[in-house]
Order: C-alpha cells, then sequence, then structure tokens
C-alpha cells in the first residue's frame, strides 16, 4: 500500500471526500474511469470477460458491431486502469489474452447487473416508450 | 399489454432469446437504452435523481459541467424510456420539475452501485494506472 493510501485510509476527511459525490465534479478522476467502464464497447467488453479469458478475435466475434479499432483502444483504456490483463504469447501468428484482474471482476460484476436488469426489463421499457409516444408529441414545443 | 408482449411471455424460445445476451446483437433495441443510461451525462443525471425531484436548474448546477442543450437532451431520453417524469407547472417563468419513475430508480440502483464502486476504488485504480504506465511504453509498437 502506498503511502498516499495509508494517508487517504487514516484520515478521515480527504476519504470522506474522496468518497462522496466526486463523480459529480469536473475535475475528478473518477469520470475519467466512468467513461472507460460505460463506453459503447468497454460495457460490451467487460460482460464477455466475465465469462473468462478471451482472445482478441474472439472478443472481436462475440461485441457485435465492434471495429478492430475500437477494440483495441476500448482493451487499452480499460488495461490502462487496471482492469485487464493482456499476455502476449510469443508465437506467430501473434496470439493475444484478455482476462479481468481482481479489480476488473469487481467492476464488471457491476457493469453485468446493471446490463441484466437493462435485458430483463426490455419489454417493460418498450412499452413506456410507446405510452411517452403519444404524450411528447403533444408538447413539442412547450419550453422546459 | 400488446399482443407482441403476450406472445413473448407464452412462446419460452422467445423469452429467453430476449433476456440472454442481447446486449451483445448490434440490432438489439436493448443497446439505445443502456447508451441513454450509460451516457456522459445520463449516469450523473439518475445518480442526482436517487435523491428526489430536482428543477432543471437544480441538475445543472448538480451536474458539474453539463449544458443546458446537453441536459435537456439527456433528460429527453431518459424520460422516452419511460426513467423519468416531466411536470410543467403552469407558472411564469416556466418551472419544470423531474423525478425518477419507479423503473427509473431501479435502473437508477444499478447505475448508483455502479458509481459508488468507483468513486470508493478510486485509489486502487490510480494505483494500477500508475503501476501500467511504466509497462506500456515498453511494449508500445507490439502487435496485438
Amino acid at each position: 500500500m502506498s503511502a498516499r493510501e495509508k494517508l487517504s485510509e487514516n484520515v478521515k476527511p480527504l476519504a470522506s471526500r474522496l468518497r462522496q459525490g466526486e463523480l459529480l465534479s469536473t475535475d475528478c478522476p473518477s469520470r475519467k474511469v466512468l467513461m472507460h467502464v460505460t463506453s459503447r464497447w468497454g460495457v460490451l467488453v467487460l460482460l464477455v470477460l466475465l465469462d473468462g479469458m478471451h482472445r482478441f478475435s474472439e472478443l472481436r466475434r462475440k461485441v457485435g458491431g465492434v471495429s478492430e479499432k475500437m477494440l483495441s483502444q476500448t482493451l487499452q483504456l480499460l488495461e490502462g486502469d487496471g482492469f485487464l490483463q493482456r499476455k502476449s504469447l510469443p508465437v506467430m501468428p501473434p496470439h493475444v489474452e484478455y482476462t479481468l484482474t481482481p479489480l476488473g471482476r469487481e467492476v464488471a460484476e457491476h457493469v453485468s447487473g446493471l446490463g441484466e436488469w437493462i435485458e430483463v426489463n426490455l419489454p417493460r421499457i418498450m412499452l413506456a416508450r410507446r405510452q411517452g409516444t403519444s404524450k411528447s408529441a403533444s408538447r413539442m414545443h412547450a419550453s422546459k
């Protein structure tokens, strides 16, 4: 554990400042982490990796619609935050494996909870959407 | 309940298809919902509204860095999915209130769990980031 971390554990005010509502401030680094984890492809990569180690090509096949470039970028950001471990085997053709770290598994469980909720509740959401369409048309020009 | 929904409740294969892994297919409507809920501002609006009803101007003040235009757009999308209720009072100047619907509260609880995890674990993530910087520099040109 670093000196900085020991400090944040021992000094109450700093610790609670770090924990509370910082996502709402523009300059908190937690915002960047949130962006990586909830990005269009970040969510889906985390969901797939919850099932275990995957090669790059397997990830690309499972995450429908992702380009090679976007998948690379997404994996790099998630690895940078310490959520993924990347293992490059010294073979030809290149073979790279991605696995969740323990930290990554924790965050992926939360993302998965959200994803599952959306999948299970999609019929309720679609119903709400259809009901809302007529209402919103009637106040198209109403002020905020 | 629509005929389509009744069908999806009675016919097992369709029902399980709706529940399982559809976030991974490009054309599943759950992807759009996920995008609204995990958008840069969607997450933060849901977090704030978990504390109860807010006026537009209050939301704008609490969600650091959001523009009036982006906040309006975010609120419209979340309302469209049935997550928010918008109440416009007939007064001058215009007064509009936003509240989570029961459906919105459920999804916001998941988003909040994720947000809290990130806030609490930020020190671990920052540490992983610092440790990763040296490693990634050394394989800058490695193949995927």
